[in-house]
């Protein structure tokens, strides 16, 4: 259990200089010395764990996924717009998250399969909106797959322009702004009314998700 | 005149170089001797039309935004969605706007103020939101310089979603659907009702404004 506490630490500690050279030199041009030195851990060590530099990559792209999950709500619009703002609250605040989005929008990352991230949310999105939908919370004409793909899509964007003209100052905002753009188009008023989409939301579900992982394990939480 | 005629040509293939160049490598590894290469034009030609790697970045930048105008419209949000379509379209067909919109979106550009596609979009989107709201057309609610942003930002992450995962194949039905989640949380219903924002719509404004060009001047449109 100990040994496996260990590897668990070197695993993250590989990532996390991965995720801070890939940022810094962008994906073409980093290499695995680089990201030895930034670990400081040994070749073997590093190998054990990872490949080649796709594999750390794809280790990075799946971070943004990881760790946090949003508790359930009655109203399953809530939830998902929760996952929005908590993943824009997340972004600012934590350097992995925002390397795996980066290294995601990187298009000159020849070699890479980018397409994972985009997936994975959008598969993810679609699933809350068909709970959504079985619940009555959607306009009759939405479309669940094409919805969850408009969602995951700009979202992308308004990362990026967020990241370009404030360096992520204004994410959380603009996040919110996003959300009450799209959401009349897709919920019944009485849902729509009820609805947490403000730029606050994402902290407030940050926080109250680490108060649960304390309560449940509380070495973990640091 | 035809001294002129001359240099904007030389210009234009001095540019075309320099948007390949920048598509196939990236802005930070793309040099100024293979834009040379590319463009096959003297070296005392390139540095006549521009000074520097950014200078070159900045004229294919500004390329998107060039030449299209659109034609006036009785609904100034149909002009807006006329925008954001033809824009996609365009995306799809001229080499030179791809590779504008790329660089906007190149995160590892140092030294490059990608800023300005992004504030100029929004400019042209606020000003036509501003005639929409001056004309009735939206909502009591709608602050124009923010769904602007939206509208932009939104554009950005969807046409960067549909190169990552179909190569633009998608970029079309994409936009459309984009429109369709914005457009009713902006605009009063029996505008609503009056807009195309179908994904041929696009392709449609593009022939339109091709044949106005050639009537004015036939010899300037190929």
């Amino acid at each position: 259990m100990v040994k496996q506490d260990r590897a668990i630490r070197t695993r993250r500690t590989i990532l996390e200089a991965a995720a801070k050279v890939f940022e810094e030199r962008g994906y073409q041009s980093a290499t695995i010395a680089e990201i030895l030195g930034t670990a400081g851990v040994t070749k073997g060590a590093l190998y054990f764990h990872f490949e080649s530099k796709e594999q750390l990559a794809q280790g990075v792209l799946h971070e943004q996924d990881q760790r946090f999950v949003i508790p359930d709500r009655a109203c399953k619009l809530q939830e998902l717009a929760d996952m929005v703002l908590l993943h824009a609250y997340r972004l600012q605040a934590d350097p992995m998250v925002r390397a795996g989005v980066r290294l995601s929008m990187d298009q000159h990352a020849e070699g890479l399969d980018r397409s994972g991230p985009f997936l994975r949310w959008s598969h993810v999105c679609r699933e809350q909106l068909e709970k959504a939908q079985s619940q009555g919370e959607l306009l009759p004409h939405v479309v669940p797959s094409v919805t969850a793909d408009v969602v995951v899509g700009t979202f992308a964007g308004v990362q990026s322009m967020s990241q370009t003209v404030s360096d992520y100052q204004d994410l959380r905002s603009r996040s919110s702004a996003l959300l009450r753009h799209l959401f009349p188009s897709i919920a019944v008023p009485s849902v729509l009314a009820s609805l947490d989409l403000s730029e606050q939301r994402g902290e407030s579900v940050y926080e109250e998700i680490r108060g649960r992982l304390r309560e449940q394990s509380p070495a973990t939480v640091s």
